[in-house]
């Protein structure tokens, strides 16, 4: 898909036609749009440029006239010469199959589609998975880059494992979760997604098995596929994953269990104390490693969630991770991983042959936050403001959606999956959303079954789009009910 | 390798062997040191902990005794079980077969060793590609910081081709490279390694072959070969990689040339406007794309090097990169890639399954330093002082080398590229000089063939460490001339 971000000036002396042809022949000039490159079709075209169709015809013809495109109406115009390849015998720089090459997979459509509309303007967003702006300590912020901006001599190249003196504090910071880990054991990474690729690239076999719970935001990735390992989804109940499923889907392809114990993405579900140490013990037992990703827990709203499983890992099955994007900011992209040296020392040592490391100043910024007591004292605010918004949300869904769907109520973390129903295409539903201005997170790309949920997200919108926004969705799925089946 | 950075307390009142019992035990009880885990030998363990080799045997006799470790002497001793195991049948959290599976392969051996030195106090660095701490821009630096505080309102997730107010502010800047290049065609990286990680996982085909430079730093990585992709040597002459040996190499399996054509690294070679007007020609007609890494372009000392290939390259056969990392600050984790959109439309998707993007911050950062002229005035003074560097490093070499080696004078950047006259043995040279606290960049890191080379770097260490290191270094090969043989 091209991004044209351009448009013809109204008040230039030179046509509109005009300004078009000479746009597209500078893109096609500048080696930007390749030979073989699509243009959108030239109602889109129309739409891009806000000019009548016929401008868009004149343009067009002109560029056909020159020998650089072909084609024309539906299918859509294609780049077929540049003015180079018009001298030479045969088009270079043709690119297309190498973008079906490479190991790693393309993003599932629904996701990048969703990557897009994000930063479309007028898009009300009811399933991000982040924290809204309104949310962003900016004053906090303010005095963390006055001291960093004191504190930083020099920005190098960082040790493998990341920032000493990050891990120092971190090391210290994770007592209050009752884990004992020393800088040495403590990789930083660039969030949590690069921990899970990191781990993906370097001690997984490629045609092994990772078991997830059924569902997870892990399904939505291609984070372990693209490395030739399958995912298992296990099944859950109230107090988590169970554990005699675990057991039925073990065989000498399983190399790990993948969990959220704490507020599973999409479903919220806390993992019973209980639960945690039983299923320590099977892991322990079967000699299964877990990865524990504990990137909600600091988002409580009413009672301090179980301890960690790391915490009570006392043979060094457990992977730990965490991160500040959920509870701080993303774009810190900080975030760590806790286990054994020898794991941890592999992980830093492929981490240095991937990126050299995550943003010094990114490091920094996360050490003072940390270190300063400001992200505790933000946390307190947050879990007020999140709680708000959940009862808020959760009256809305109330009003609008009570006779055609249902809801658990979470106890932390941003999201209430919502199950409708009645049973509608969901994937036509997605897209009839997007063209109504509303981007929701469809439950098909966390689960490996067809299910009717969607990940509604309360941390994300202004009350006040949620308001709007939700109403819509109701009505959309009220009116469409028929040909939506 | 296990890192310990802790010692026993002299003033204590607990006997110093107890307190290592117990550092030991915590570390085997928390899960940090797993089952399997070697321990240093003894003489080396009574090094890190400041005792006699008695205590040290001391401790471990009592770990024995408790049934925790294994062996002794100088195989070393083995961690055989932890509080937990020693109740249960078999001991779990065994990683061992774990950290050897996974498809990166590990970093060379001399490179990790590198990794790990750079951080030992009293080690000179002769060899270090990075600006000195020495250089750093602290005053600019706090502007920035002050500047983008007052910008930032949020910190979210980024779109996938990165934050678009640094990338219009990059389509501006790269106008001094003669490049046109909209923001839609830029995708920001979290610097050049992980540009060549995401090329490498996105467009390159398993069992395909990148032709690259002889020598050329990215032999030292294996950014291309864990994924299946060979490289291939192109031997180079004063004007740059040599046309008709690319010619000669090419086959069907050929996917790409990767180039540095303005001050290769390590060889310092520019390569020469014709040979660059010759070379687009021969990739164009042979429609071999070609990967432009351009890191060390605005570190010329004496004139502006020629025009970027991304600049003369009219049908998009290139794909250009350059970094913050070697003319600013490798801790800023900023770079970023040029090519036709439909190449980094796909790099941008993987990126976001990769680590959602680069730090904001540090875009935030990026984007203010180029903005403000700061980066362009800072460049002029770092030109001046660089060029300096350079000349009294050669007068060092004249003085200690000039009867053992040949050089060039490099016109920009940071190497030396310094050749021995006599054959030695040049990883005993390496070892040898890291137990002299030197740490030396030997050539065959960068090369296909044996090579007798140093890559001496003026940018890092500073003019003293510089003077002591290289005069060290010269009797080093000088007093072991015969057994290095």
């Amino acid at each position: 898909m091209l991004n044209i971000d351009w448009k013809p000036q109204r008040n230039s002396s030179t046509a509109l036609y005009r300004q078009i042809v000479d746009y597209i022949k500078e893109k096609i000039g500048n080696g930007e749009w390749t030979v073989g490159t699509r243009l959108p079709v030239q109602r889109e075209l129309a739409k891009i440029f806000e000019v009548n169709r016929s401008t868009v015809i004149e343009a067009l013809d002109e560029l056909k006239a020159d020998g650089l495109i072909e084609g024309r109406g539906k299918k859509g115009t294609v780049i077929i010469n540049n003015t180079w390849s018009l001298m030479a015998s045969t088009p270079a720089g043709n690119w297309e199959h190498y973008i079906k090459n490479g190991i790693q997979q393309p993003n599932l459509p629904t996701i990048q589609i969703i990557n897009k509309l994000e930063y479309s303007d007028n898009i009300i967003r009811l399933g991000t998975g982040e924290l809204s702006p309104e949310l962003f300590p900016e004053e906090m912020m303010k005095n963390v880059f006055s001291t960093i901006s004191n504190k930083i001599k020099s920005l190098g190249y960082e040790r493998p494992k990341g920032l000493l003196y990050l891990r120092e504090i971190i090391s210290q910071h994770i007592k209050k979760f009752h884990i004992n880990a020393s800088p040495s054991s403590i990789l930083i990474v660039s969030g949590s997604l690069q921990a899970l690729q990191l781990i993906s690239m370097s001690i997984l076999k490629p045609g092994s098995t990772v078991l997830v719970e059924k569902p997870s935001y892990i399904k939505s990735l291609h984070v372990f596929e693209s490395w030739g390992t399958k995912l298992k989804g296990i099944s859950m109940d109230k107090d988590g994953v169970k554990l005699n499923e675990i057991l039925k889907n073990l065989d000498n392809t399983t190399s790990l269990l993948y969990t959220i114990p704490t507020f599973n993405n999409p479903t919220g579900t806390i993992m019973s104390q209980d639960r945690r140490d039983d299923l320590l013990n099977l892991c322990t037992r079967e000699r299964l490693p877990i990865i524990e990703d504990d990137a909600y827990r600091e988002l409580w709203m009413e009672e301090i969630p179980p301890d960690t499983l790391k915490s009570r890992d006392k043979n060094g099955i457990v992977l730990y991770m965490n991160t500040l994007s959920k509870s701080l900011a993303p774009g810190m992209r900080i975030g760590w991983v806790i286990g054994p040296e020898a794991v941890i020392e592999r992980l830093g040592d492929v981490k240095m042959q991937t990126d050299y490391g995550a943003s010094s100043i990114s490091q920094y910024a996360a050490a003072e936050w940390i270190k300063s007591g400001l992200y505790e004292a933000y946390l307190k605010k947050l879990r007020r403001k999140l709680k708000l918004r959940r009862d808020i949300t959760i009256k809305i869904l109330e009003k609008y959606f009570s006779d055609i769907a249902l809801w658990n109520i979470p106890k932390g973390s941003f999201y209430i999956w919502m199950r409708l129903n009645s049973k509608i295409n969901m994937t036509k539903l997605f897209y009839r959303c997007c063209k109504n201005g509303i981007l929701i997170n469809p439950g098909y790309m966390y689960d490996f079954n067809t299910n009717y949920n969607i990940r509604i997200s309360y941390s994300y919108a202004s009350i006040q789009d949620l308001q709007f926004g939700l109403k819509k969705l109701s009505d959309i799925i009220r009116n469409s009910h028929f040909d939506l089946e």
